[in-house]
C-alpha cells in the first residue's frame, strides 16, 4: 500500500507524526515535523498567491473560540451533528451511518435518526467489535465546547469553520471595501470537529487547517469578469444525477458546464477552475482529481450548489480535499435576524427606476372639528398605515375603520385625499450571496505526499514541484575534507541568506546521500569535489532524472533561484 | 491619550476590532482586519527571518488542544492559576492581586491565597463596584477546558503556550537533528488564557499568538558561538535586586551583563540582544524598551532566570511583550517521569574518561556444592546487586546476607571474587537545558502601532518601517481621467505580480488621498499626472518628509522594490 510507505517516510524523516505519542497518543491529532511544517507553509503560500495576489482578496484573522450566539445563528449548534450509537456490551461508540455503510454497503448521508434506526433493525446490525446490541441512535454535536470567563461562564465552541469569522464583521469589511460588491475575504487557520472516533490517520482530524475564501456577490451578477481565461479548461464533473444513475463522470469544458446548467453559475465554475489549477501546481496529476456534486440529501443547510474536489487515494478511495459552495444569503440573513444588525448592501440600479406610490393627505379643516382632541393622534396614526389598505377599505366598505388603543374612528373618503405620486428609486438594499471555496490544507498535503511518492526497485523519490519541496537544495562535499567542507558551508550560508532552505550532508557514500535527499523530495543537489578547488565549479544534480550539469560558482545562486521558482528548466541548462 | 487615537484609526481603517461586535462582543477577543492581518503577517515573517533563516532553527506545528496528561506533567493543571474572588452582593468577579494593587498600590505576585486573604482583611478591601463584601480567595485555573471524543470523554485543554508542543515530540526532533545538541525548534501559533475578566483591550487577550523558540543545549555549554557579534550591544537592564531597592535600570553592554553575572548565561544574553534588535527593526525606539528580570516570587515554576522585554505605553505603563527564560531541564525531566520515556541525550565527553569499577565474580566451584539447587538463582541475583554494598557488608559483618523471596543466604568473601576493573566512558546521557525566547505577537503589533503613530496639527502618520507596513504603495491618478487611470491600473497590477501590496485611490483631492495613505502608514505613494503621458515618468512621494522625486516608468518597479526592502534610501534618489 502506497499510503503505508508514504506515512513511514513521513514519520521517519520529520513530515508528520501522531501527536502526544509519549502519552500513547490521542486519535485525530497530528504534528507537523520540521519538514512537514515547511511543506504546509509552501502550500499555504501558493494558496495566498492564488487568492490574495492573483484574485485580489484580503485576508483577515478572527478567533478560534466563538460564543454560542454566533453558532446558533449559523445553524451549527442545531445541525452540525453526526448520528451516533453505542454498544450496550462493550460500550464502544460508532457513527451510525458508517456502521450501515460497513454492514450493507449503502451511503445514508442525510437520513434522519428514525430512518437510520429502521435500517439498523431491518438488517439486524450489531456491534462490529463484540457483536453486542446497539443503543438507539442520537445526534452528537461535533463542536468542542468550552466555557469562557469566570463570571457567568459563557458557553463557547471551537469554530467548526473559519467562514463564520468572516460573516460576523461583515459591516466593517463592507466599509473597508467602500461599500461595493463584489469583494473577497479569506481566512487561513485552525478549525475543529470533535469526531466520534476517528480512525483514518491524517484524513480525519479533530483539529485541522482550512483556507477559505468568502466572495460576496450581487445575487443577480454571478458572472465572472475573467471567465474567458478559464472557459476552455476541461473538468471531470460528477453531477448528482449522474451519480444517482450510476454513470461515469463527464468531461466538459468550464464553458460547457455553465451553458448546460450543470454548475450553478460562472462564479462557481471559475472557482472549480482555480482549484484544479492549484492542485496541478502542487504536482497532483489531473487523472486522480474529480469534481463531485453534493447529492441533495448531503448538501449543507446553507448551500444551493456544492462541489467537492476529490482526490483518489489507494487506502481511502476518493477523498474530499476542497469544497466549493454557493452559500447564497443564508449566513448574512441569519446573522442579521439573530443580531438585529442590518447586514445588507446598498446596490445601485443600472438605471434609476420610477415607481408609482400612493400617498395620503388628511384634510385638516374637516378632521379637526369632527374629532376634536383625538384629531392629532388620528393624523399621526394614519401616516403609519399602508395607504393601499385604506384605498381597498374605501372601495369595499365606503370607509376605513381606524383603531387606536381599542377605540374605533370611522374615516370616510371625504376626510382624506389619496394621491398617486411618481418616485425615482436609484437602488435598494440586498443581502449579497456568498461563493465559497473551502480548502482542507491537511488533506491536500497528504495528497501531495501520496501522489509525489514514486518507488521502484532502485529508488524512492518524493517528486514534489521545486517551489513546494520543503528543502530546496542538498549540499554535499564529495569527501569529508576540510577544503571542500569550507566551500560547502559557505554555499549553504549564502543560500540561506537568499531564503533558500538547504541541508548539508557529509556522512556515507554519495549514493546513500542522494537516496536520503530523494526520499524527502529535494529537487536539486550540489556536489563540491576536487575539480571545484581547481576551477570554481560545482555539479547540480536533478532529482527526477539524476542528470548532472556543471556550473560556475559565480553563476550558481542565480541559476538555483531560477530553477527553484521555475524560470529555468533543468533541460535548458544542458545545451 | 495616544492609545485612544491609535485604536480609533485601527478600528476605522481595518487593523483591529473587537470580535463578535454584532453580538455585543466578548471581552478578550480581537479580530485582525485586512490591514491588521498583513501587518501581523509581516511581523511574523520578520520573526522567521531572525529565528529560522538567521539562527537556523526549524519550525514545527502541533495541536492547540492537548490532553490532560501533558499539562499535568508540565505543571499547568496545578500551577497555572490566578487568585480569584467574587463580590457577595453584585456577584462581579476579580483577580485578587489586581484588587490589592488598585486598593493599596502593592505588587503581590507570588503570594499564596492565605497571604492575600490576610492583606484583604488588614486593609478592609471591598468590591470596587458596589462596596460589597468579597468571598474567600480561591485558585482559578486559566486554561480553557474541553472534552475530546464521544467515548470516555477525555479531558483536554487549549494550550497555554506553544512550547509544550515542542517538548512532547522531543525524541523525534532529536533524531531529526541527528542526536546532536544544541538545536532550536520554533512554533508560531495560537495560545489561550481564560482570563477572569480582561479589561485591557488587545493587551490582555484570551486567545493570542505566540512565537516561541525552544533551544536545547548542553547544560555545561551555555556559551554562544556568535556572542562576539552582539557583545557590544547596550541593553537597558532592570535586575531583580535593583527593582527591590527602588533604583533605576542599568545601561550595560551584553558582555558586561554576562561578566557581572547579571544575566545567567551567554545563551540567554544573546537572546536578549536578538530581541532588542528585532524590536528596533519594527520601528520601536530603544528608549521605550527595557529588560526587567523576574523577581524570585514571580518566576514561573520551570525557570531559573527570566527576563521580560517591556515596552512603555501611555495607557498601560510598561507591558511585557517578550519573555526570555532559562527553563533548565524542568520540562523534559517532568515529561520523562510522567510518560516513562527516556528524553535524555547522549553527550560525548571531549576526552574519554577512565573510571574504576568494582566487579563481582562468583566462585562456581564453591557455590554449587554449597547451595545446590539454589545456586543458579543466587548467582543470577548477585549480578543485580550494587557491588560496593557487598564490599561494605564484608568489611562490617564479615559476610553479606542475600535475600531471595524472603529466604536468606549467607555469602562469605571466599565464595566470590571482588575485582577492581578500569572502564573507559566516552559519554553519558543527560537532560538538555532549554533556553526560551517567547514573543507575544499581538502585544508587539500593538507596540508597533502605538510607537509608529505620530500626530501634529497638520498630519496623522503611522511611521511603520517600509518592510513592515501592510500596504507598500499607494497609486494615485492625479485626476480621474481615463488615460491616467489606465496607466495607474497597469502599475497596480504589475506591482501585485511582484507581490507588493498596493491600494488604488482616485476619490477626493490629492491632499485628502495623501492623508488617508499616511494614516495607514503607506511608505510611498505614486502619482500619475499629465507629464506621465508625455515622458513616461511618475512621482514617488515619501511618507515621512513628503518629498517627491520623479522616476521613469522603465525604472519604477526595481526602484520601488529596493525602497521597500531597504536596499535603497529615499534620500539617495534625490542626487
Amino acid at each position: 500500500m502506497k499510503n503505508e510507505e508514504v506515512m513511514k517516510i513521513a514519520k521517519k524523516r520529520g513530515f508528520l507524526w501522531s501527536s502526544f505519542e509519549i502519552y500513547s497518543g490521542v486519535a485525530g491529532f497530528f504534528d507537523y515535523g520540521p519538514l512537514g511544517a515547511i511543506l504546509k507553509d509552501n502550500i499555504m503560500k501558493k494558496w495566498r498567491d492564488y487568492y490574495i495576489v492573483r484574485e485580489g482578496f484580503y485576508e483577515i484573522e478572527s478567533p478560534t473560540i466563538m460564543p454560542e450566539e454566533v453558532l446558533k445563528a449559523s445553524g451549527h449548534v442545531d445541525h452540525f451533528n453526526d448520528p451516533m450509537t453505542e454498544c450496550k456490551d462493550c460500550l464502544d461508540v460508532y457513527r451510525a451511518d458508517h456502521l450501515i455503510k460497513d454492514a450493507i454497503g449503502e451511503e445514508v448521508e442525510g437520513l434522519d435518526n428514525n430512518e437510520l434506526s429502521a435500517i439498523f433493525s431491518e438488517n439486524q446490525i450489531r456491534c462490529p467489535r463484540c457483536g453486542g446490541h446497539l443503543t438507539h441512535i442520537w445526534s452528537y454535536n461535533l463542536m468542542f465546547q468550552t466555557l469562557i470567563g469566570a463570571k457567568g461562564k459563557k458557553t463557547g465552541y471551537l469554530r467548526p469553520e473559519t467562514a463564520q469569522g468572516i460573516f460576523i464583521p461583515f459591516k466593517r469589511l463592507l466599509r473597508f471595501f467602500r461599500g461595493k460588491l463584489p469583494f473577497g475575504v479569506v481566512q487561513l487557520g485552525k478549525a475543529y470537529r470533535n469526531e466520534i472516533s476517528p480512525r483514518q490517520g491524517v484524513i480525519r482530524l479533530r483539529e485541522f487547517t482550512q483556507a477559505e475564501a468568502e466572495i460576496f456577490v450581487d445575487p443577480l451578477k454571478k458572472t465572472h469578469p475573467h471567465f474567458n481565461e478559464v472557459a476552455r479548461k476541461v473538468l471531470t464533473l460528477f453531477p448528482s444525477n449522474i451519480q444517482e444513475s450510476d454513470k461515469e463522470p463527464l468531461e466538459l469544458t468550464a464553458r460547457e458546464a455553465v451553458d448546460k446548467g450543470i454548475v450553478n453559475s460562472e462564479m462557481l465554475t471559475y472557482q472549480l477552475c482555480l482549484a484544479i489549477q492549484f492542485m496541478e501546481d502542487l504536482g497532483i496529476p489531473k487523472k486522480v482529481i474529480r469534481f463531485r456534486q453534493h447529492l441533495s440529501t448531503e448538501m449543507a443547510h446553507y448551500a444551493i450548489d456544492c462541489w467537492d474536489v476529490e482526490v483518489y487515494t489507494d487506502l481511502y478511495g476518493w477523498i474530499e480535499v476542497i469544497g466549493i459552495a454557493d452559500r447564497t444569503d443564508f449566513d448574512l440573513k441569519s446573522h442579521s435576524q439573530h443580531s438585529n444588525e442590518d447586514l445588507r448592501v446598498y446596490i445601485e440600479y443600472p438605471e434609476p427606476r420610477t415607481v408609482i406610490k400612493l400617498m395620503i393627505k388628511p384634510d385638516m379643516k374637516k378632521l379637526g372639528p369632527l374629532f376634536k382632541v383625538d384629531a392629532p393622534k388620528i393624523i399621526e396614526t394614519l401616516k403609519d398605515i399602508n395607504v393601499s389598505q385604506i384605498k381597498q377599505a374605501f372601495q369595499k366598505n365606503g370607509h376605513f375603520s381606524l383603531e387606536i388603543n381599542g377605540e374605533i374612528f370611522k374615516i370616510t373618503p371625504d376626510l382624506v385625499d389619496l394621491q398617486e405620486v411618481k418616485e425615482t428609486l436609484r437602488g435598494e438594499k440586498i443581502f449579497p450571496h456568498v461563493i465559497e471555496p473551502s480548502y482542507g490544507i491537511d488533506r491536500i498535503l497528504y495528497s501531495v505526499l501520496l501522489h509525489g511518492f514514486v518507488q521502484d526497485d532502485e529508488r524512492t523519490i518524493l517528486q514534489l514541484p521545486a517551489d513546494v519541496a520543503p528543502v530546496g537544495i542538498y549540499v554535499f562535499p564529495l569527501v569529508n575534507k576540510k577544503e571542500l567542507n569550507e566551500i560547502a558551508h559557505k554555499i549553504q550560508n549564502d543560500l540561506r541568506d537568499r531564503n533558500i532552505i538547504t541541508e548539508y550532508d557529509v556522512s556515507g557514500t554519495i549514493g546513500r546521500r542522494y537516496a536520503r535527499s530523494d526520499e524527502i523530495g529535494v529537487p536539486f543537489a550540489i556536489t563540491i569535489d576536487h575539480k571545484t578547488l581547481e576551477d570554481s565549479s560545482v555539479t547540480i544534480r536533478n532529482r527526477d532524472n539524476q542528470e548532472q550539469v556543471r556550473v560556475a560558482l559565480s553563476n550558481l545562486y542565480l541559476t538555483l533561484e531560477k530553477l527553484l521558482n521555475g524560470e529555468l528548466k533543468f533541460e535548458e541548462m544542458k545545451s
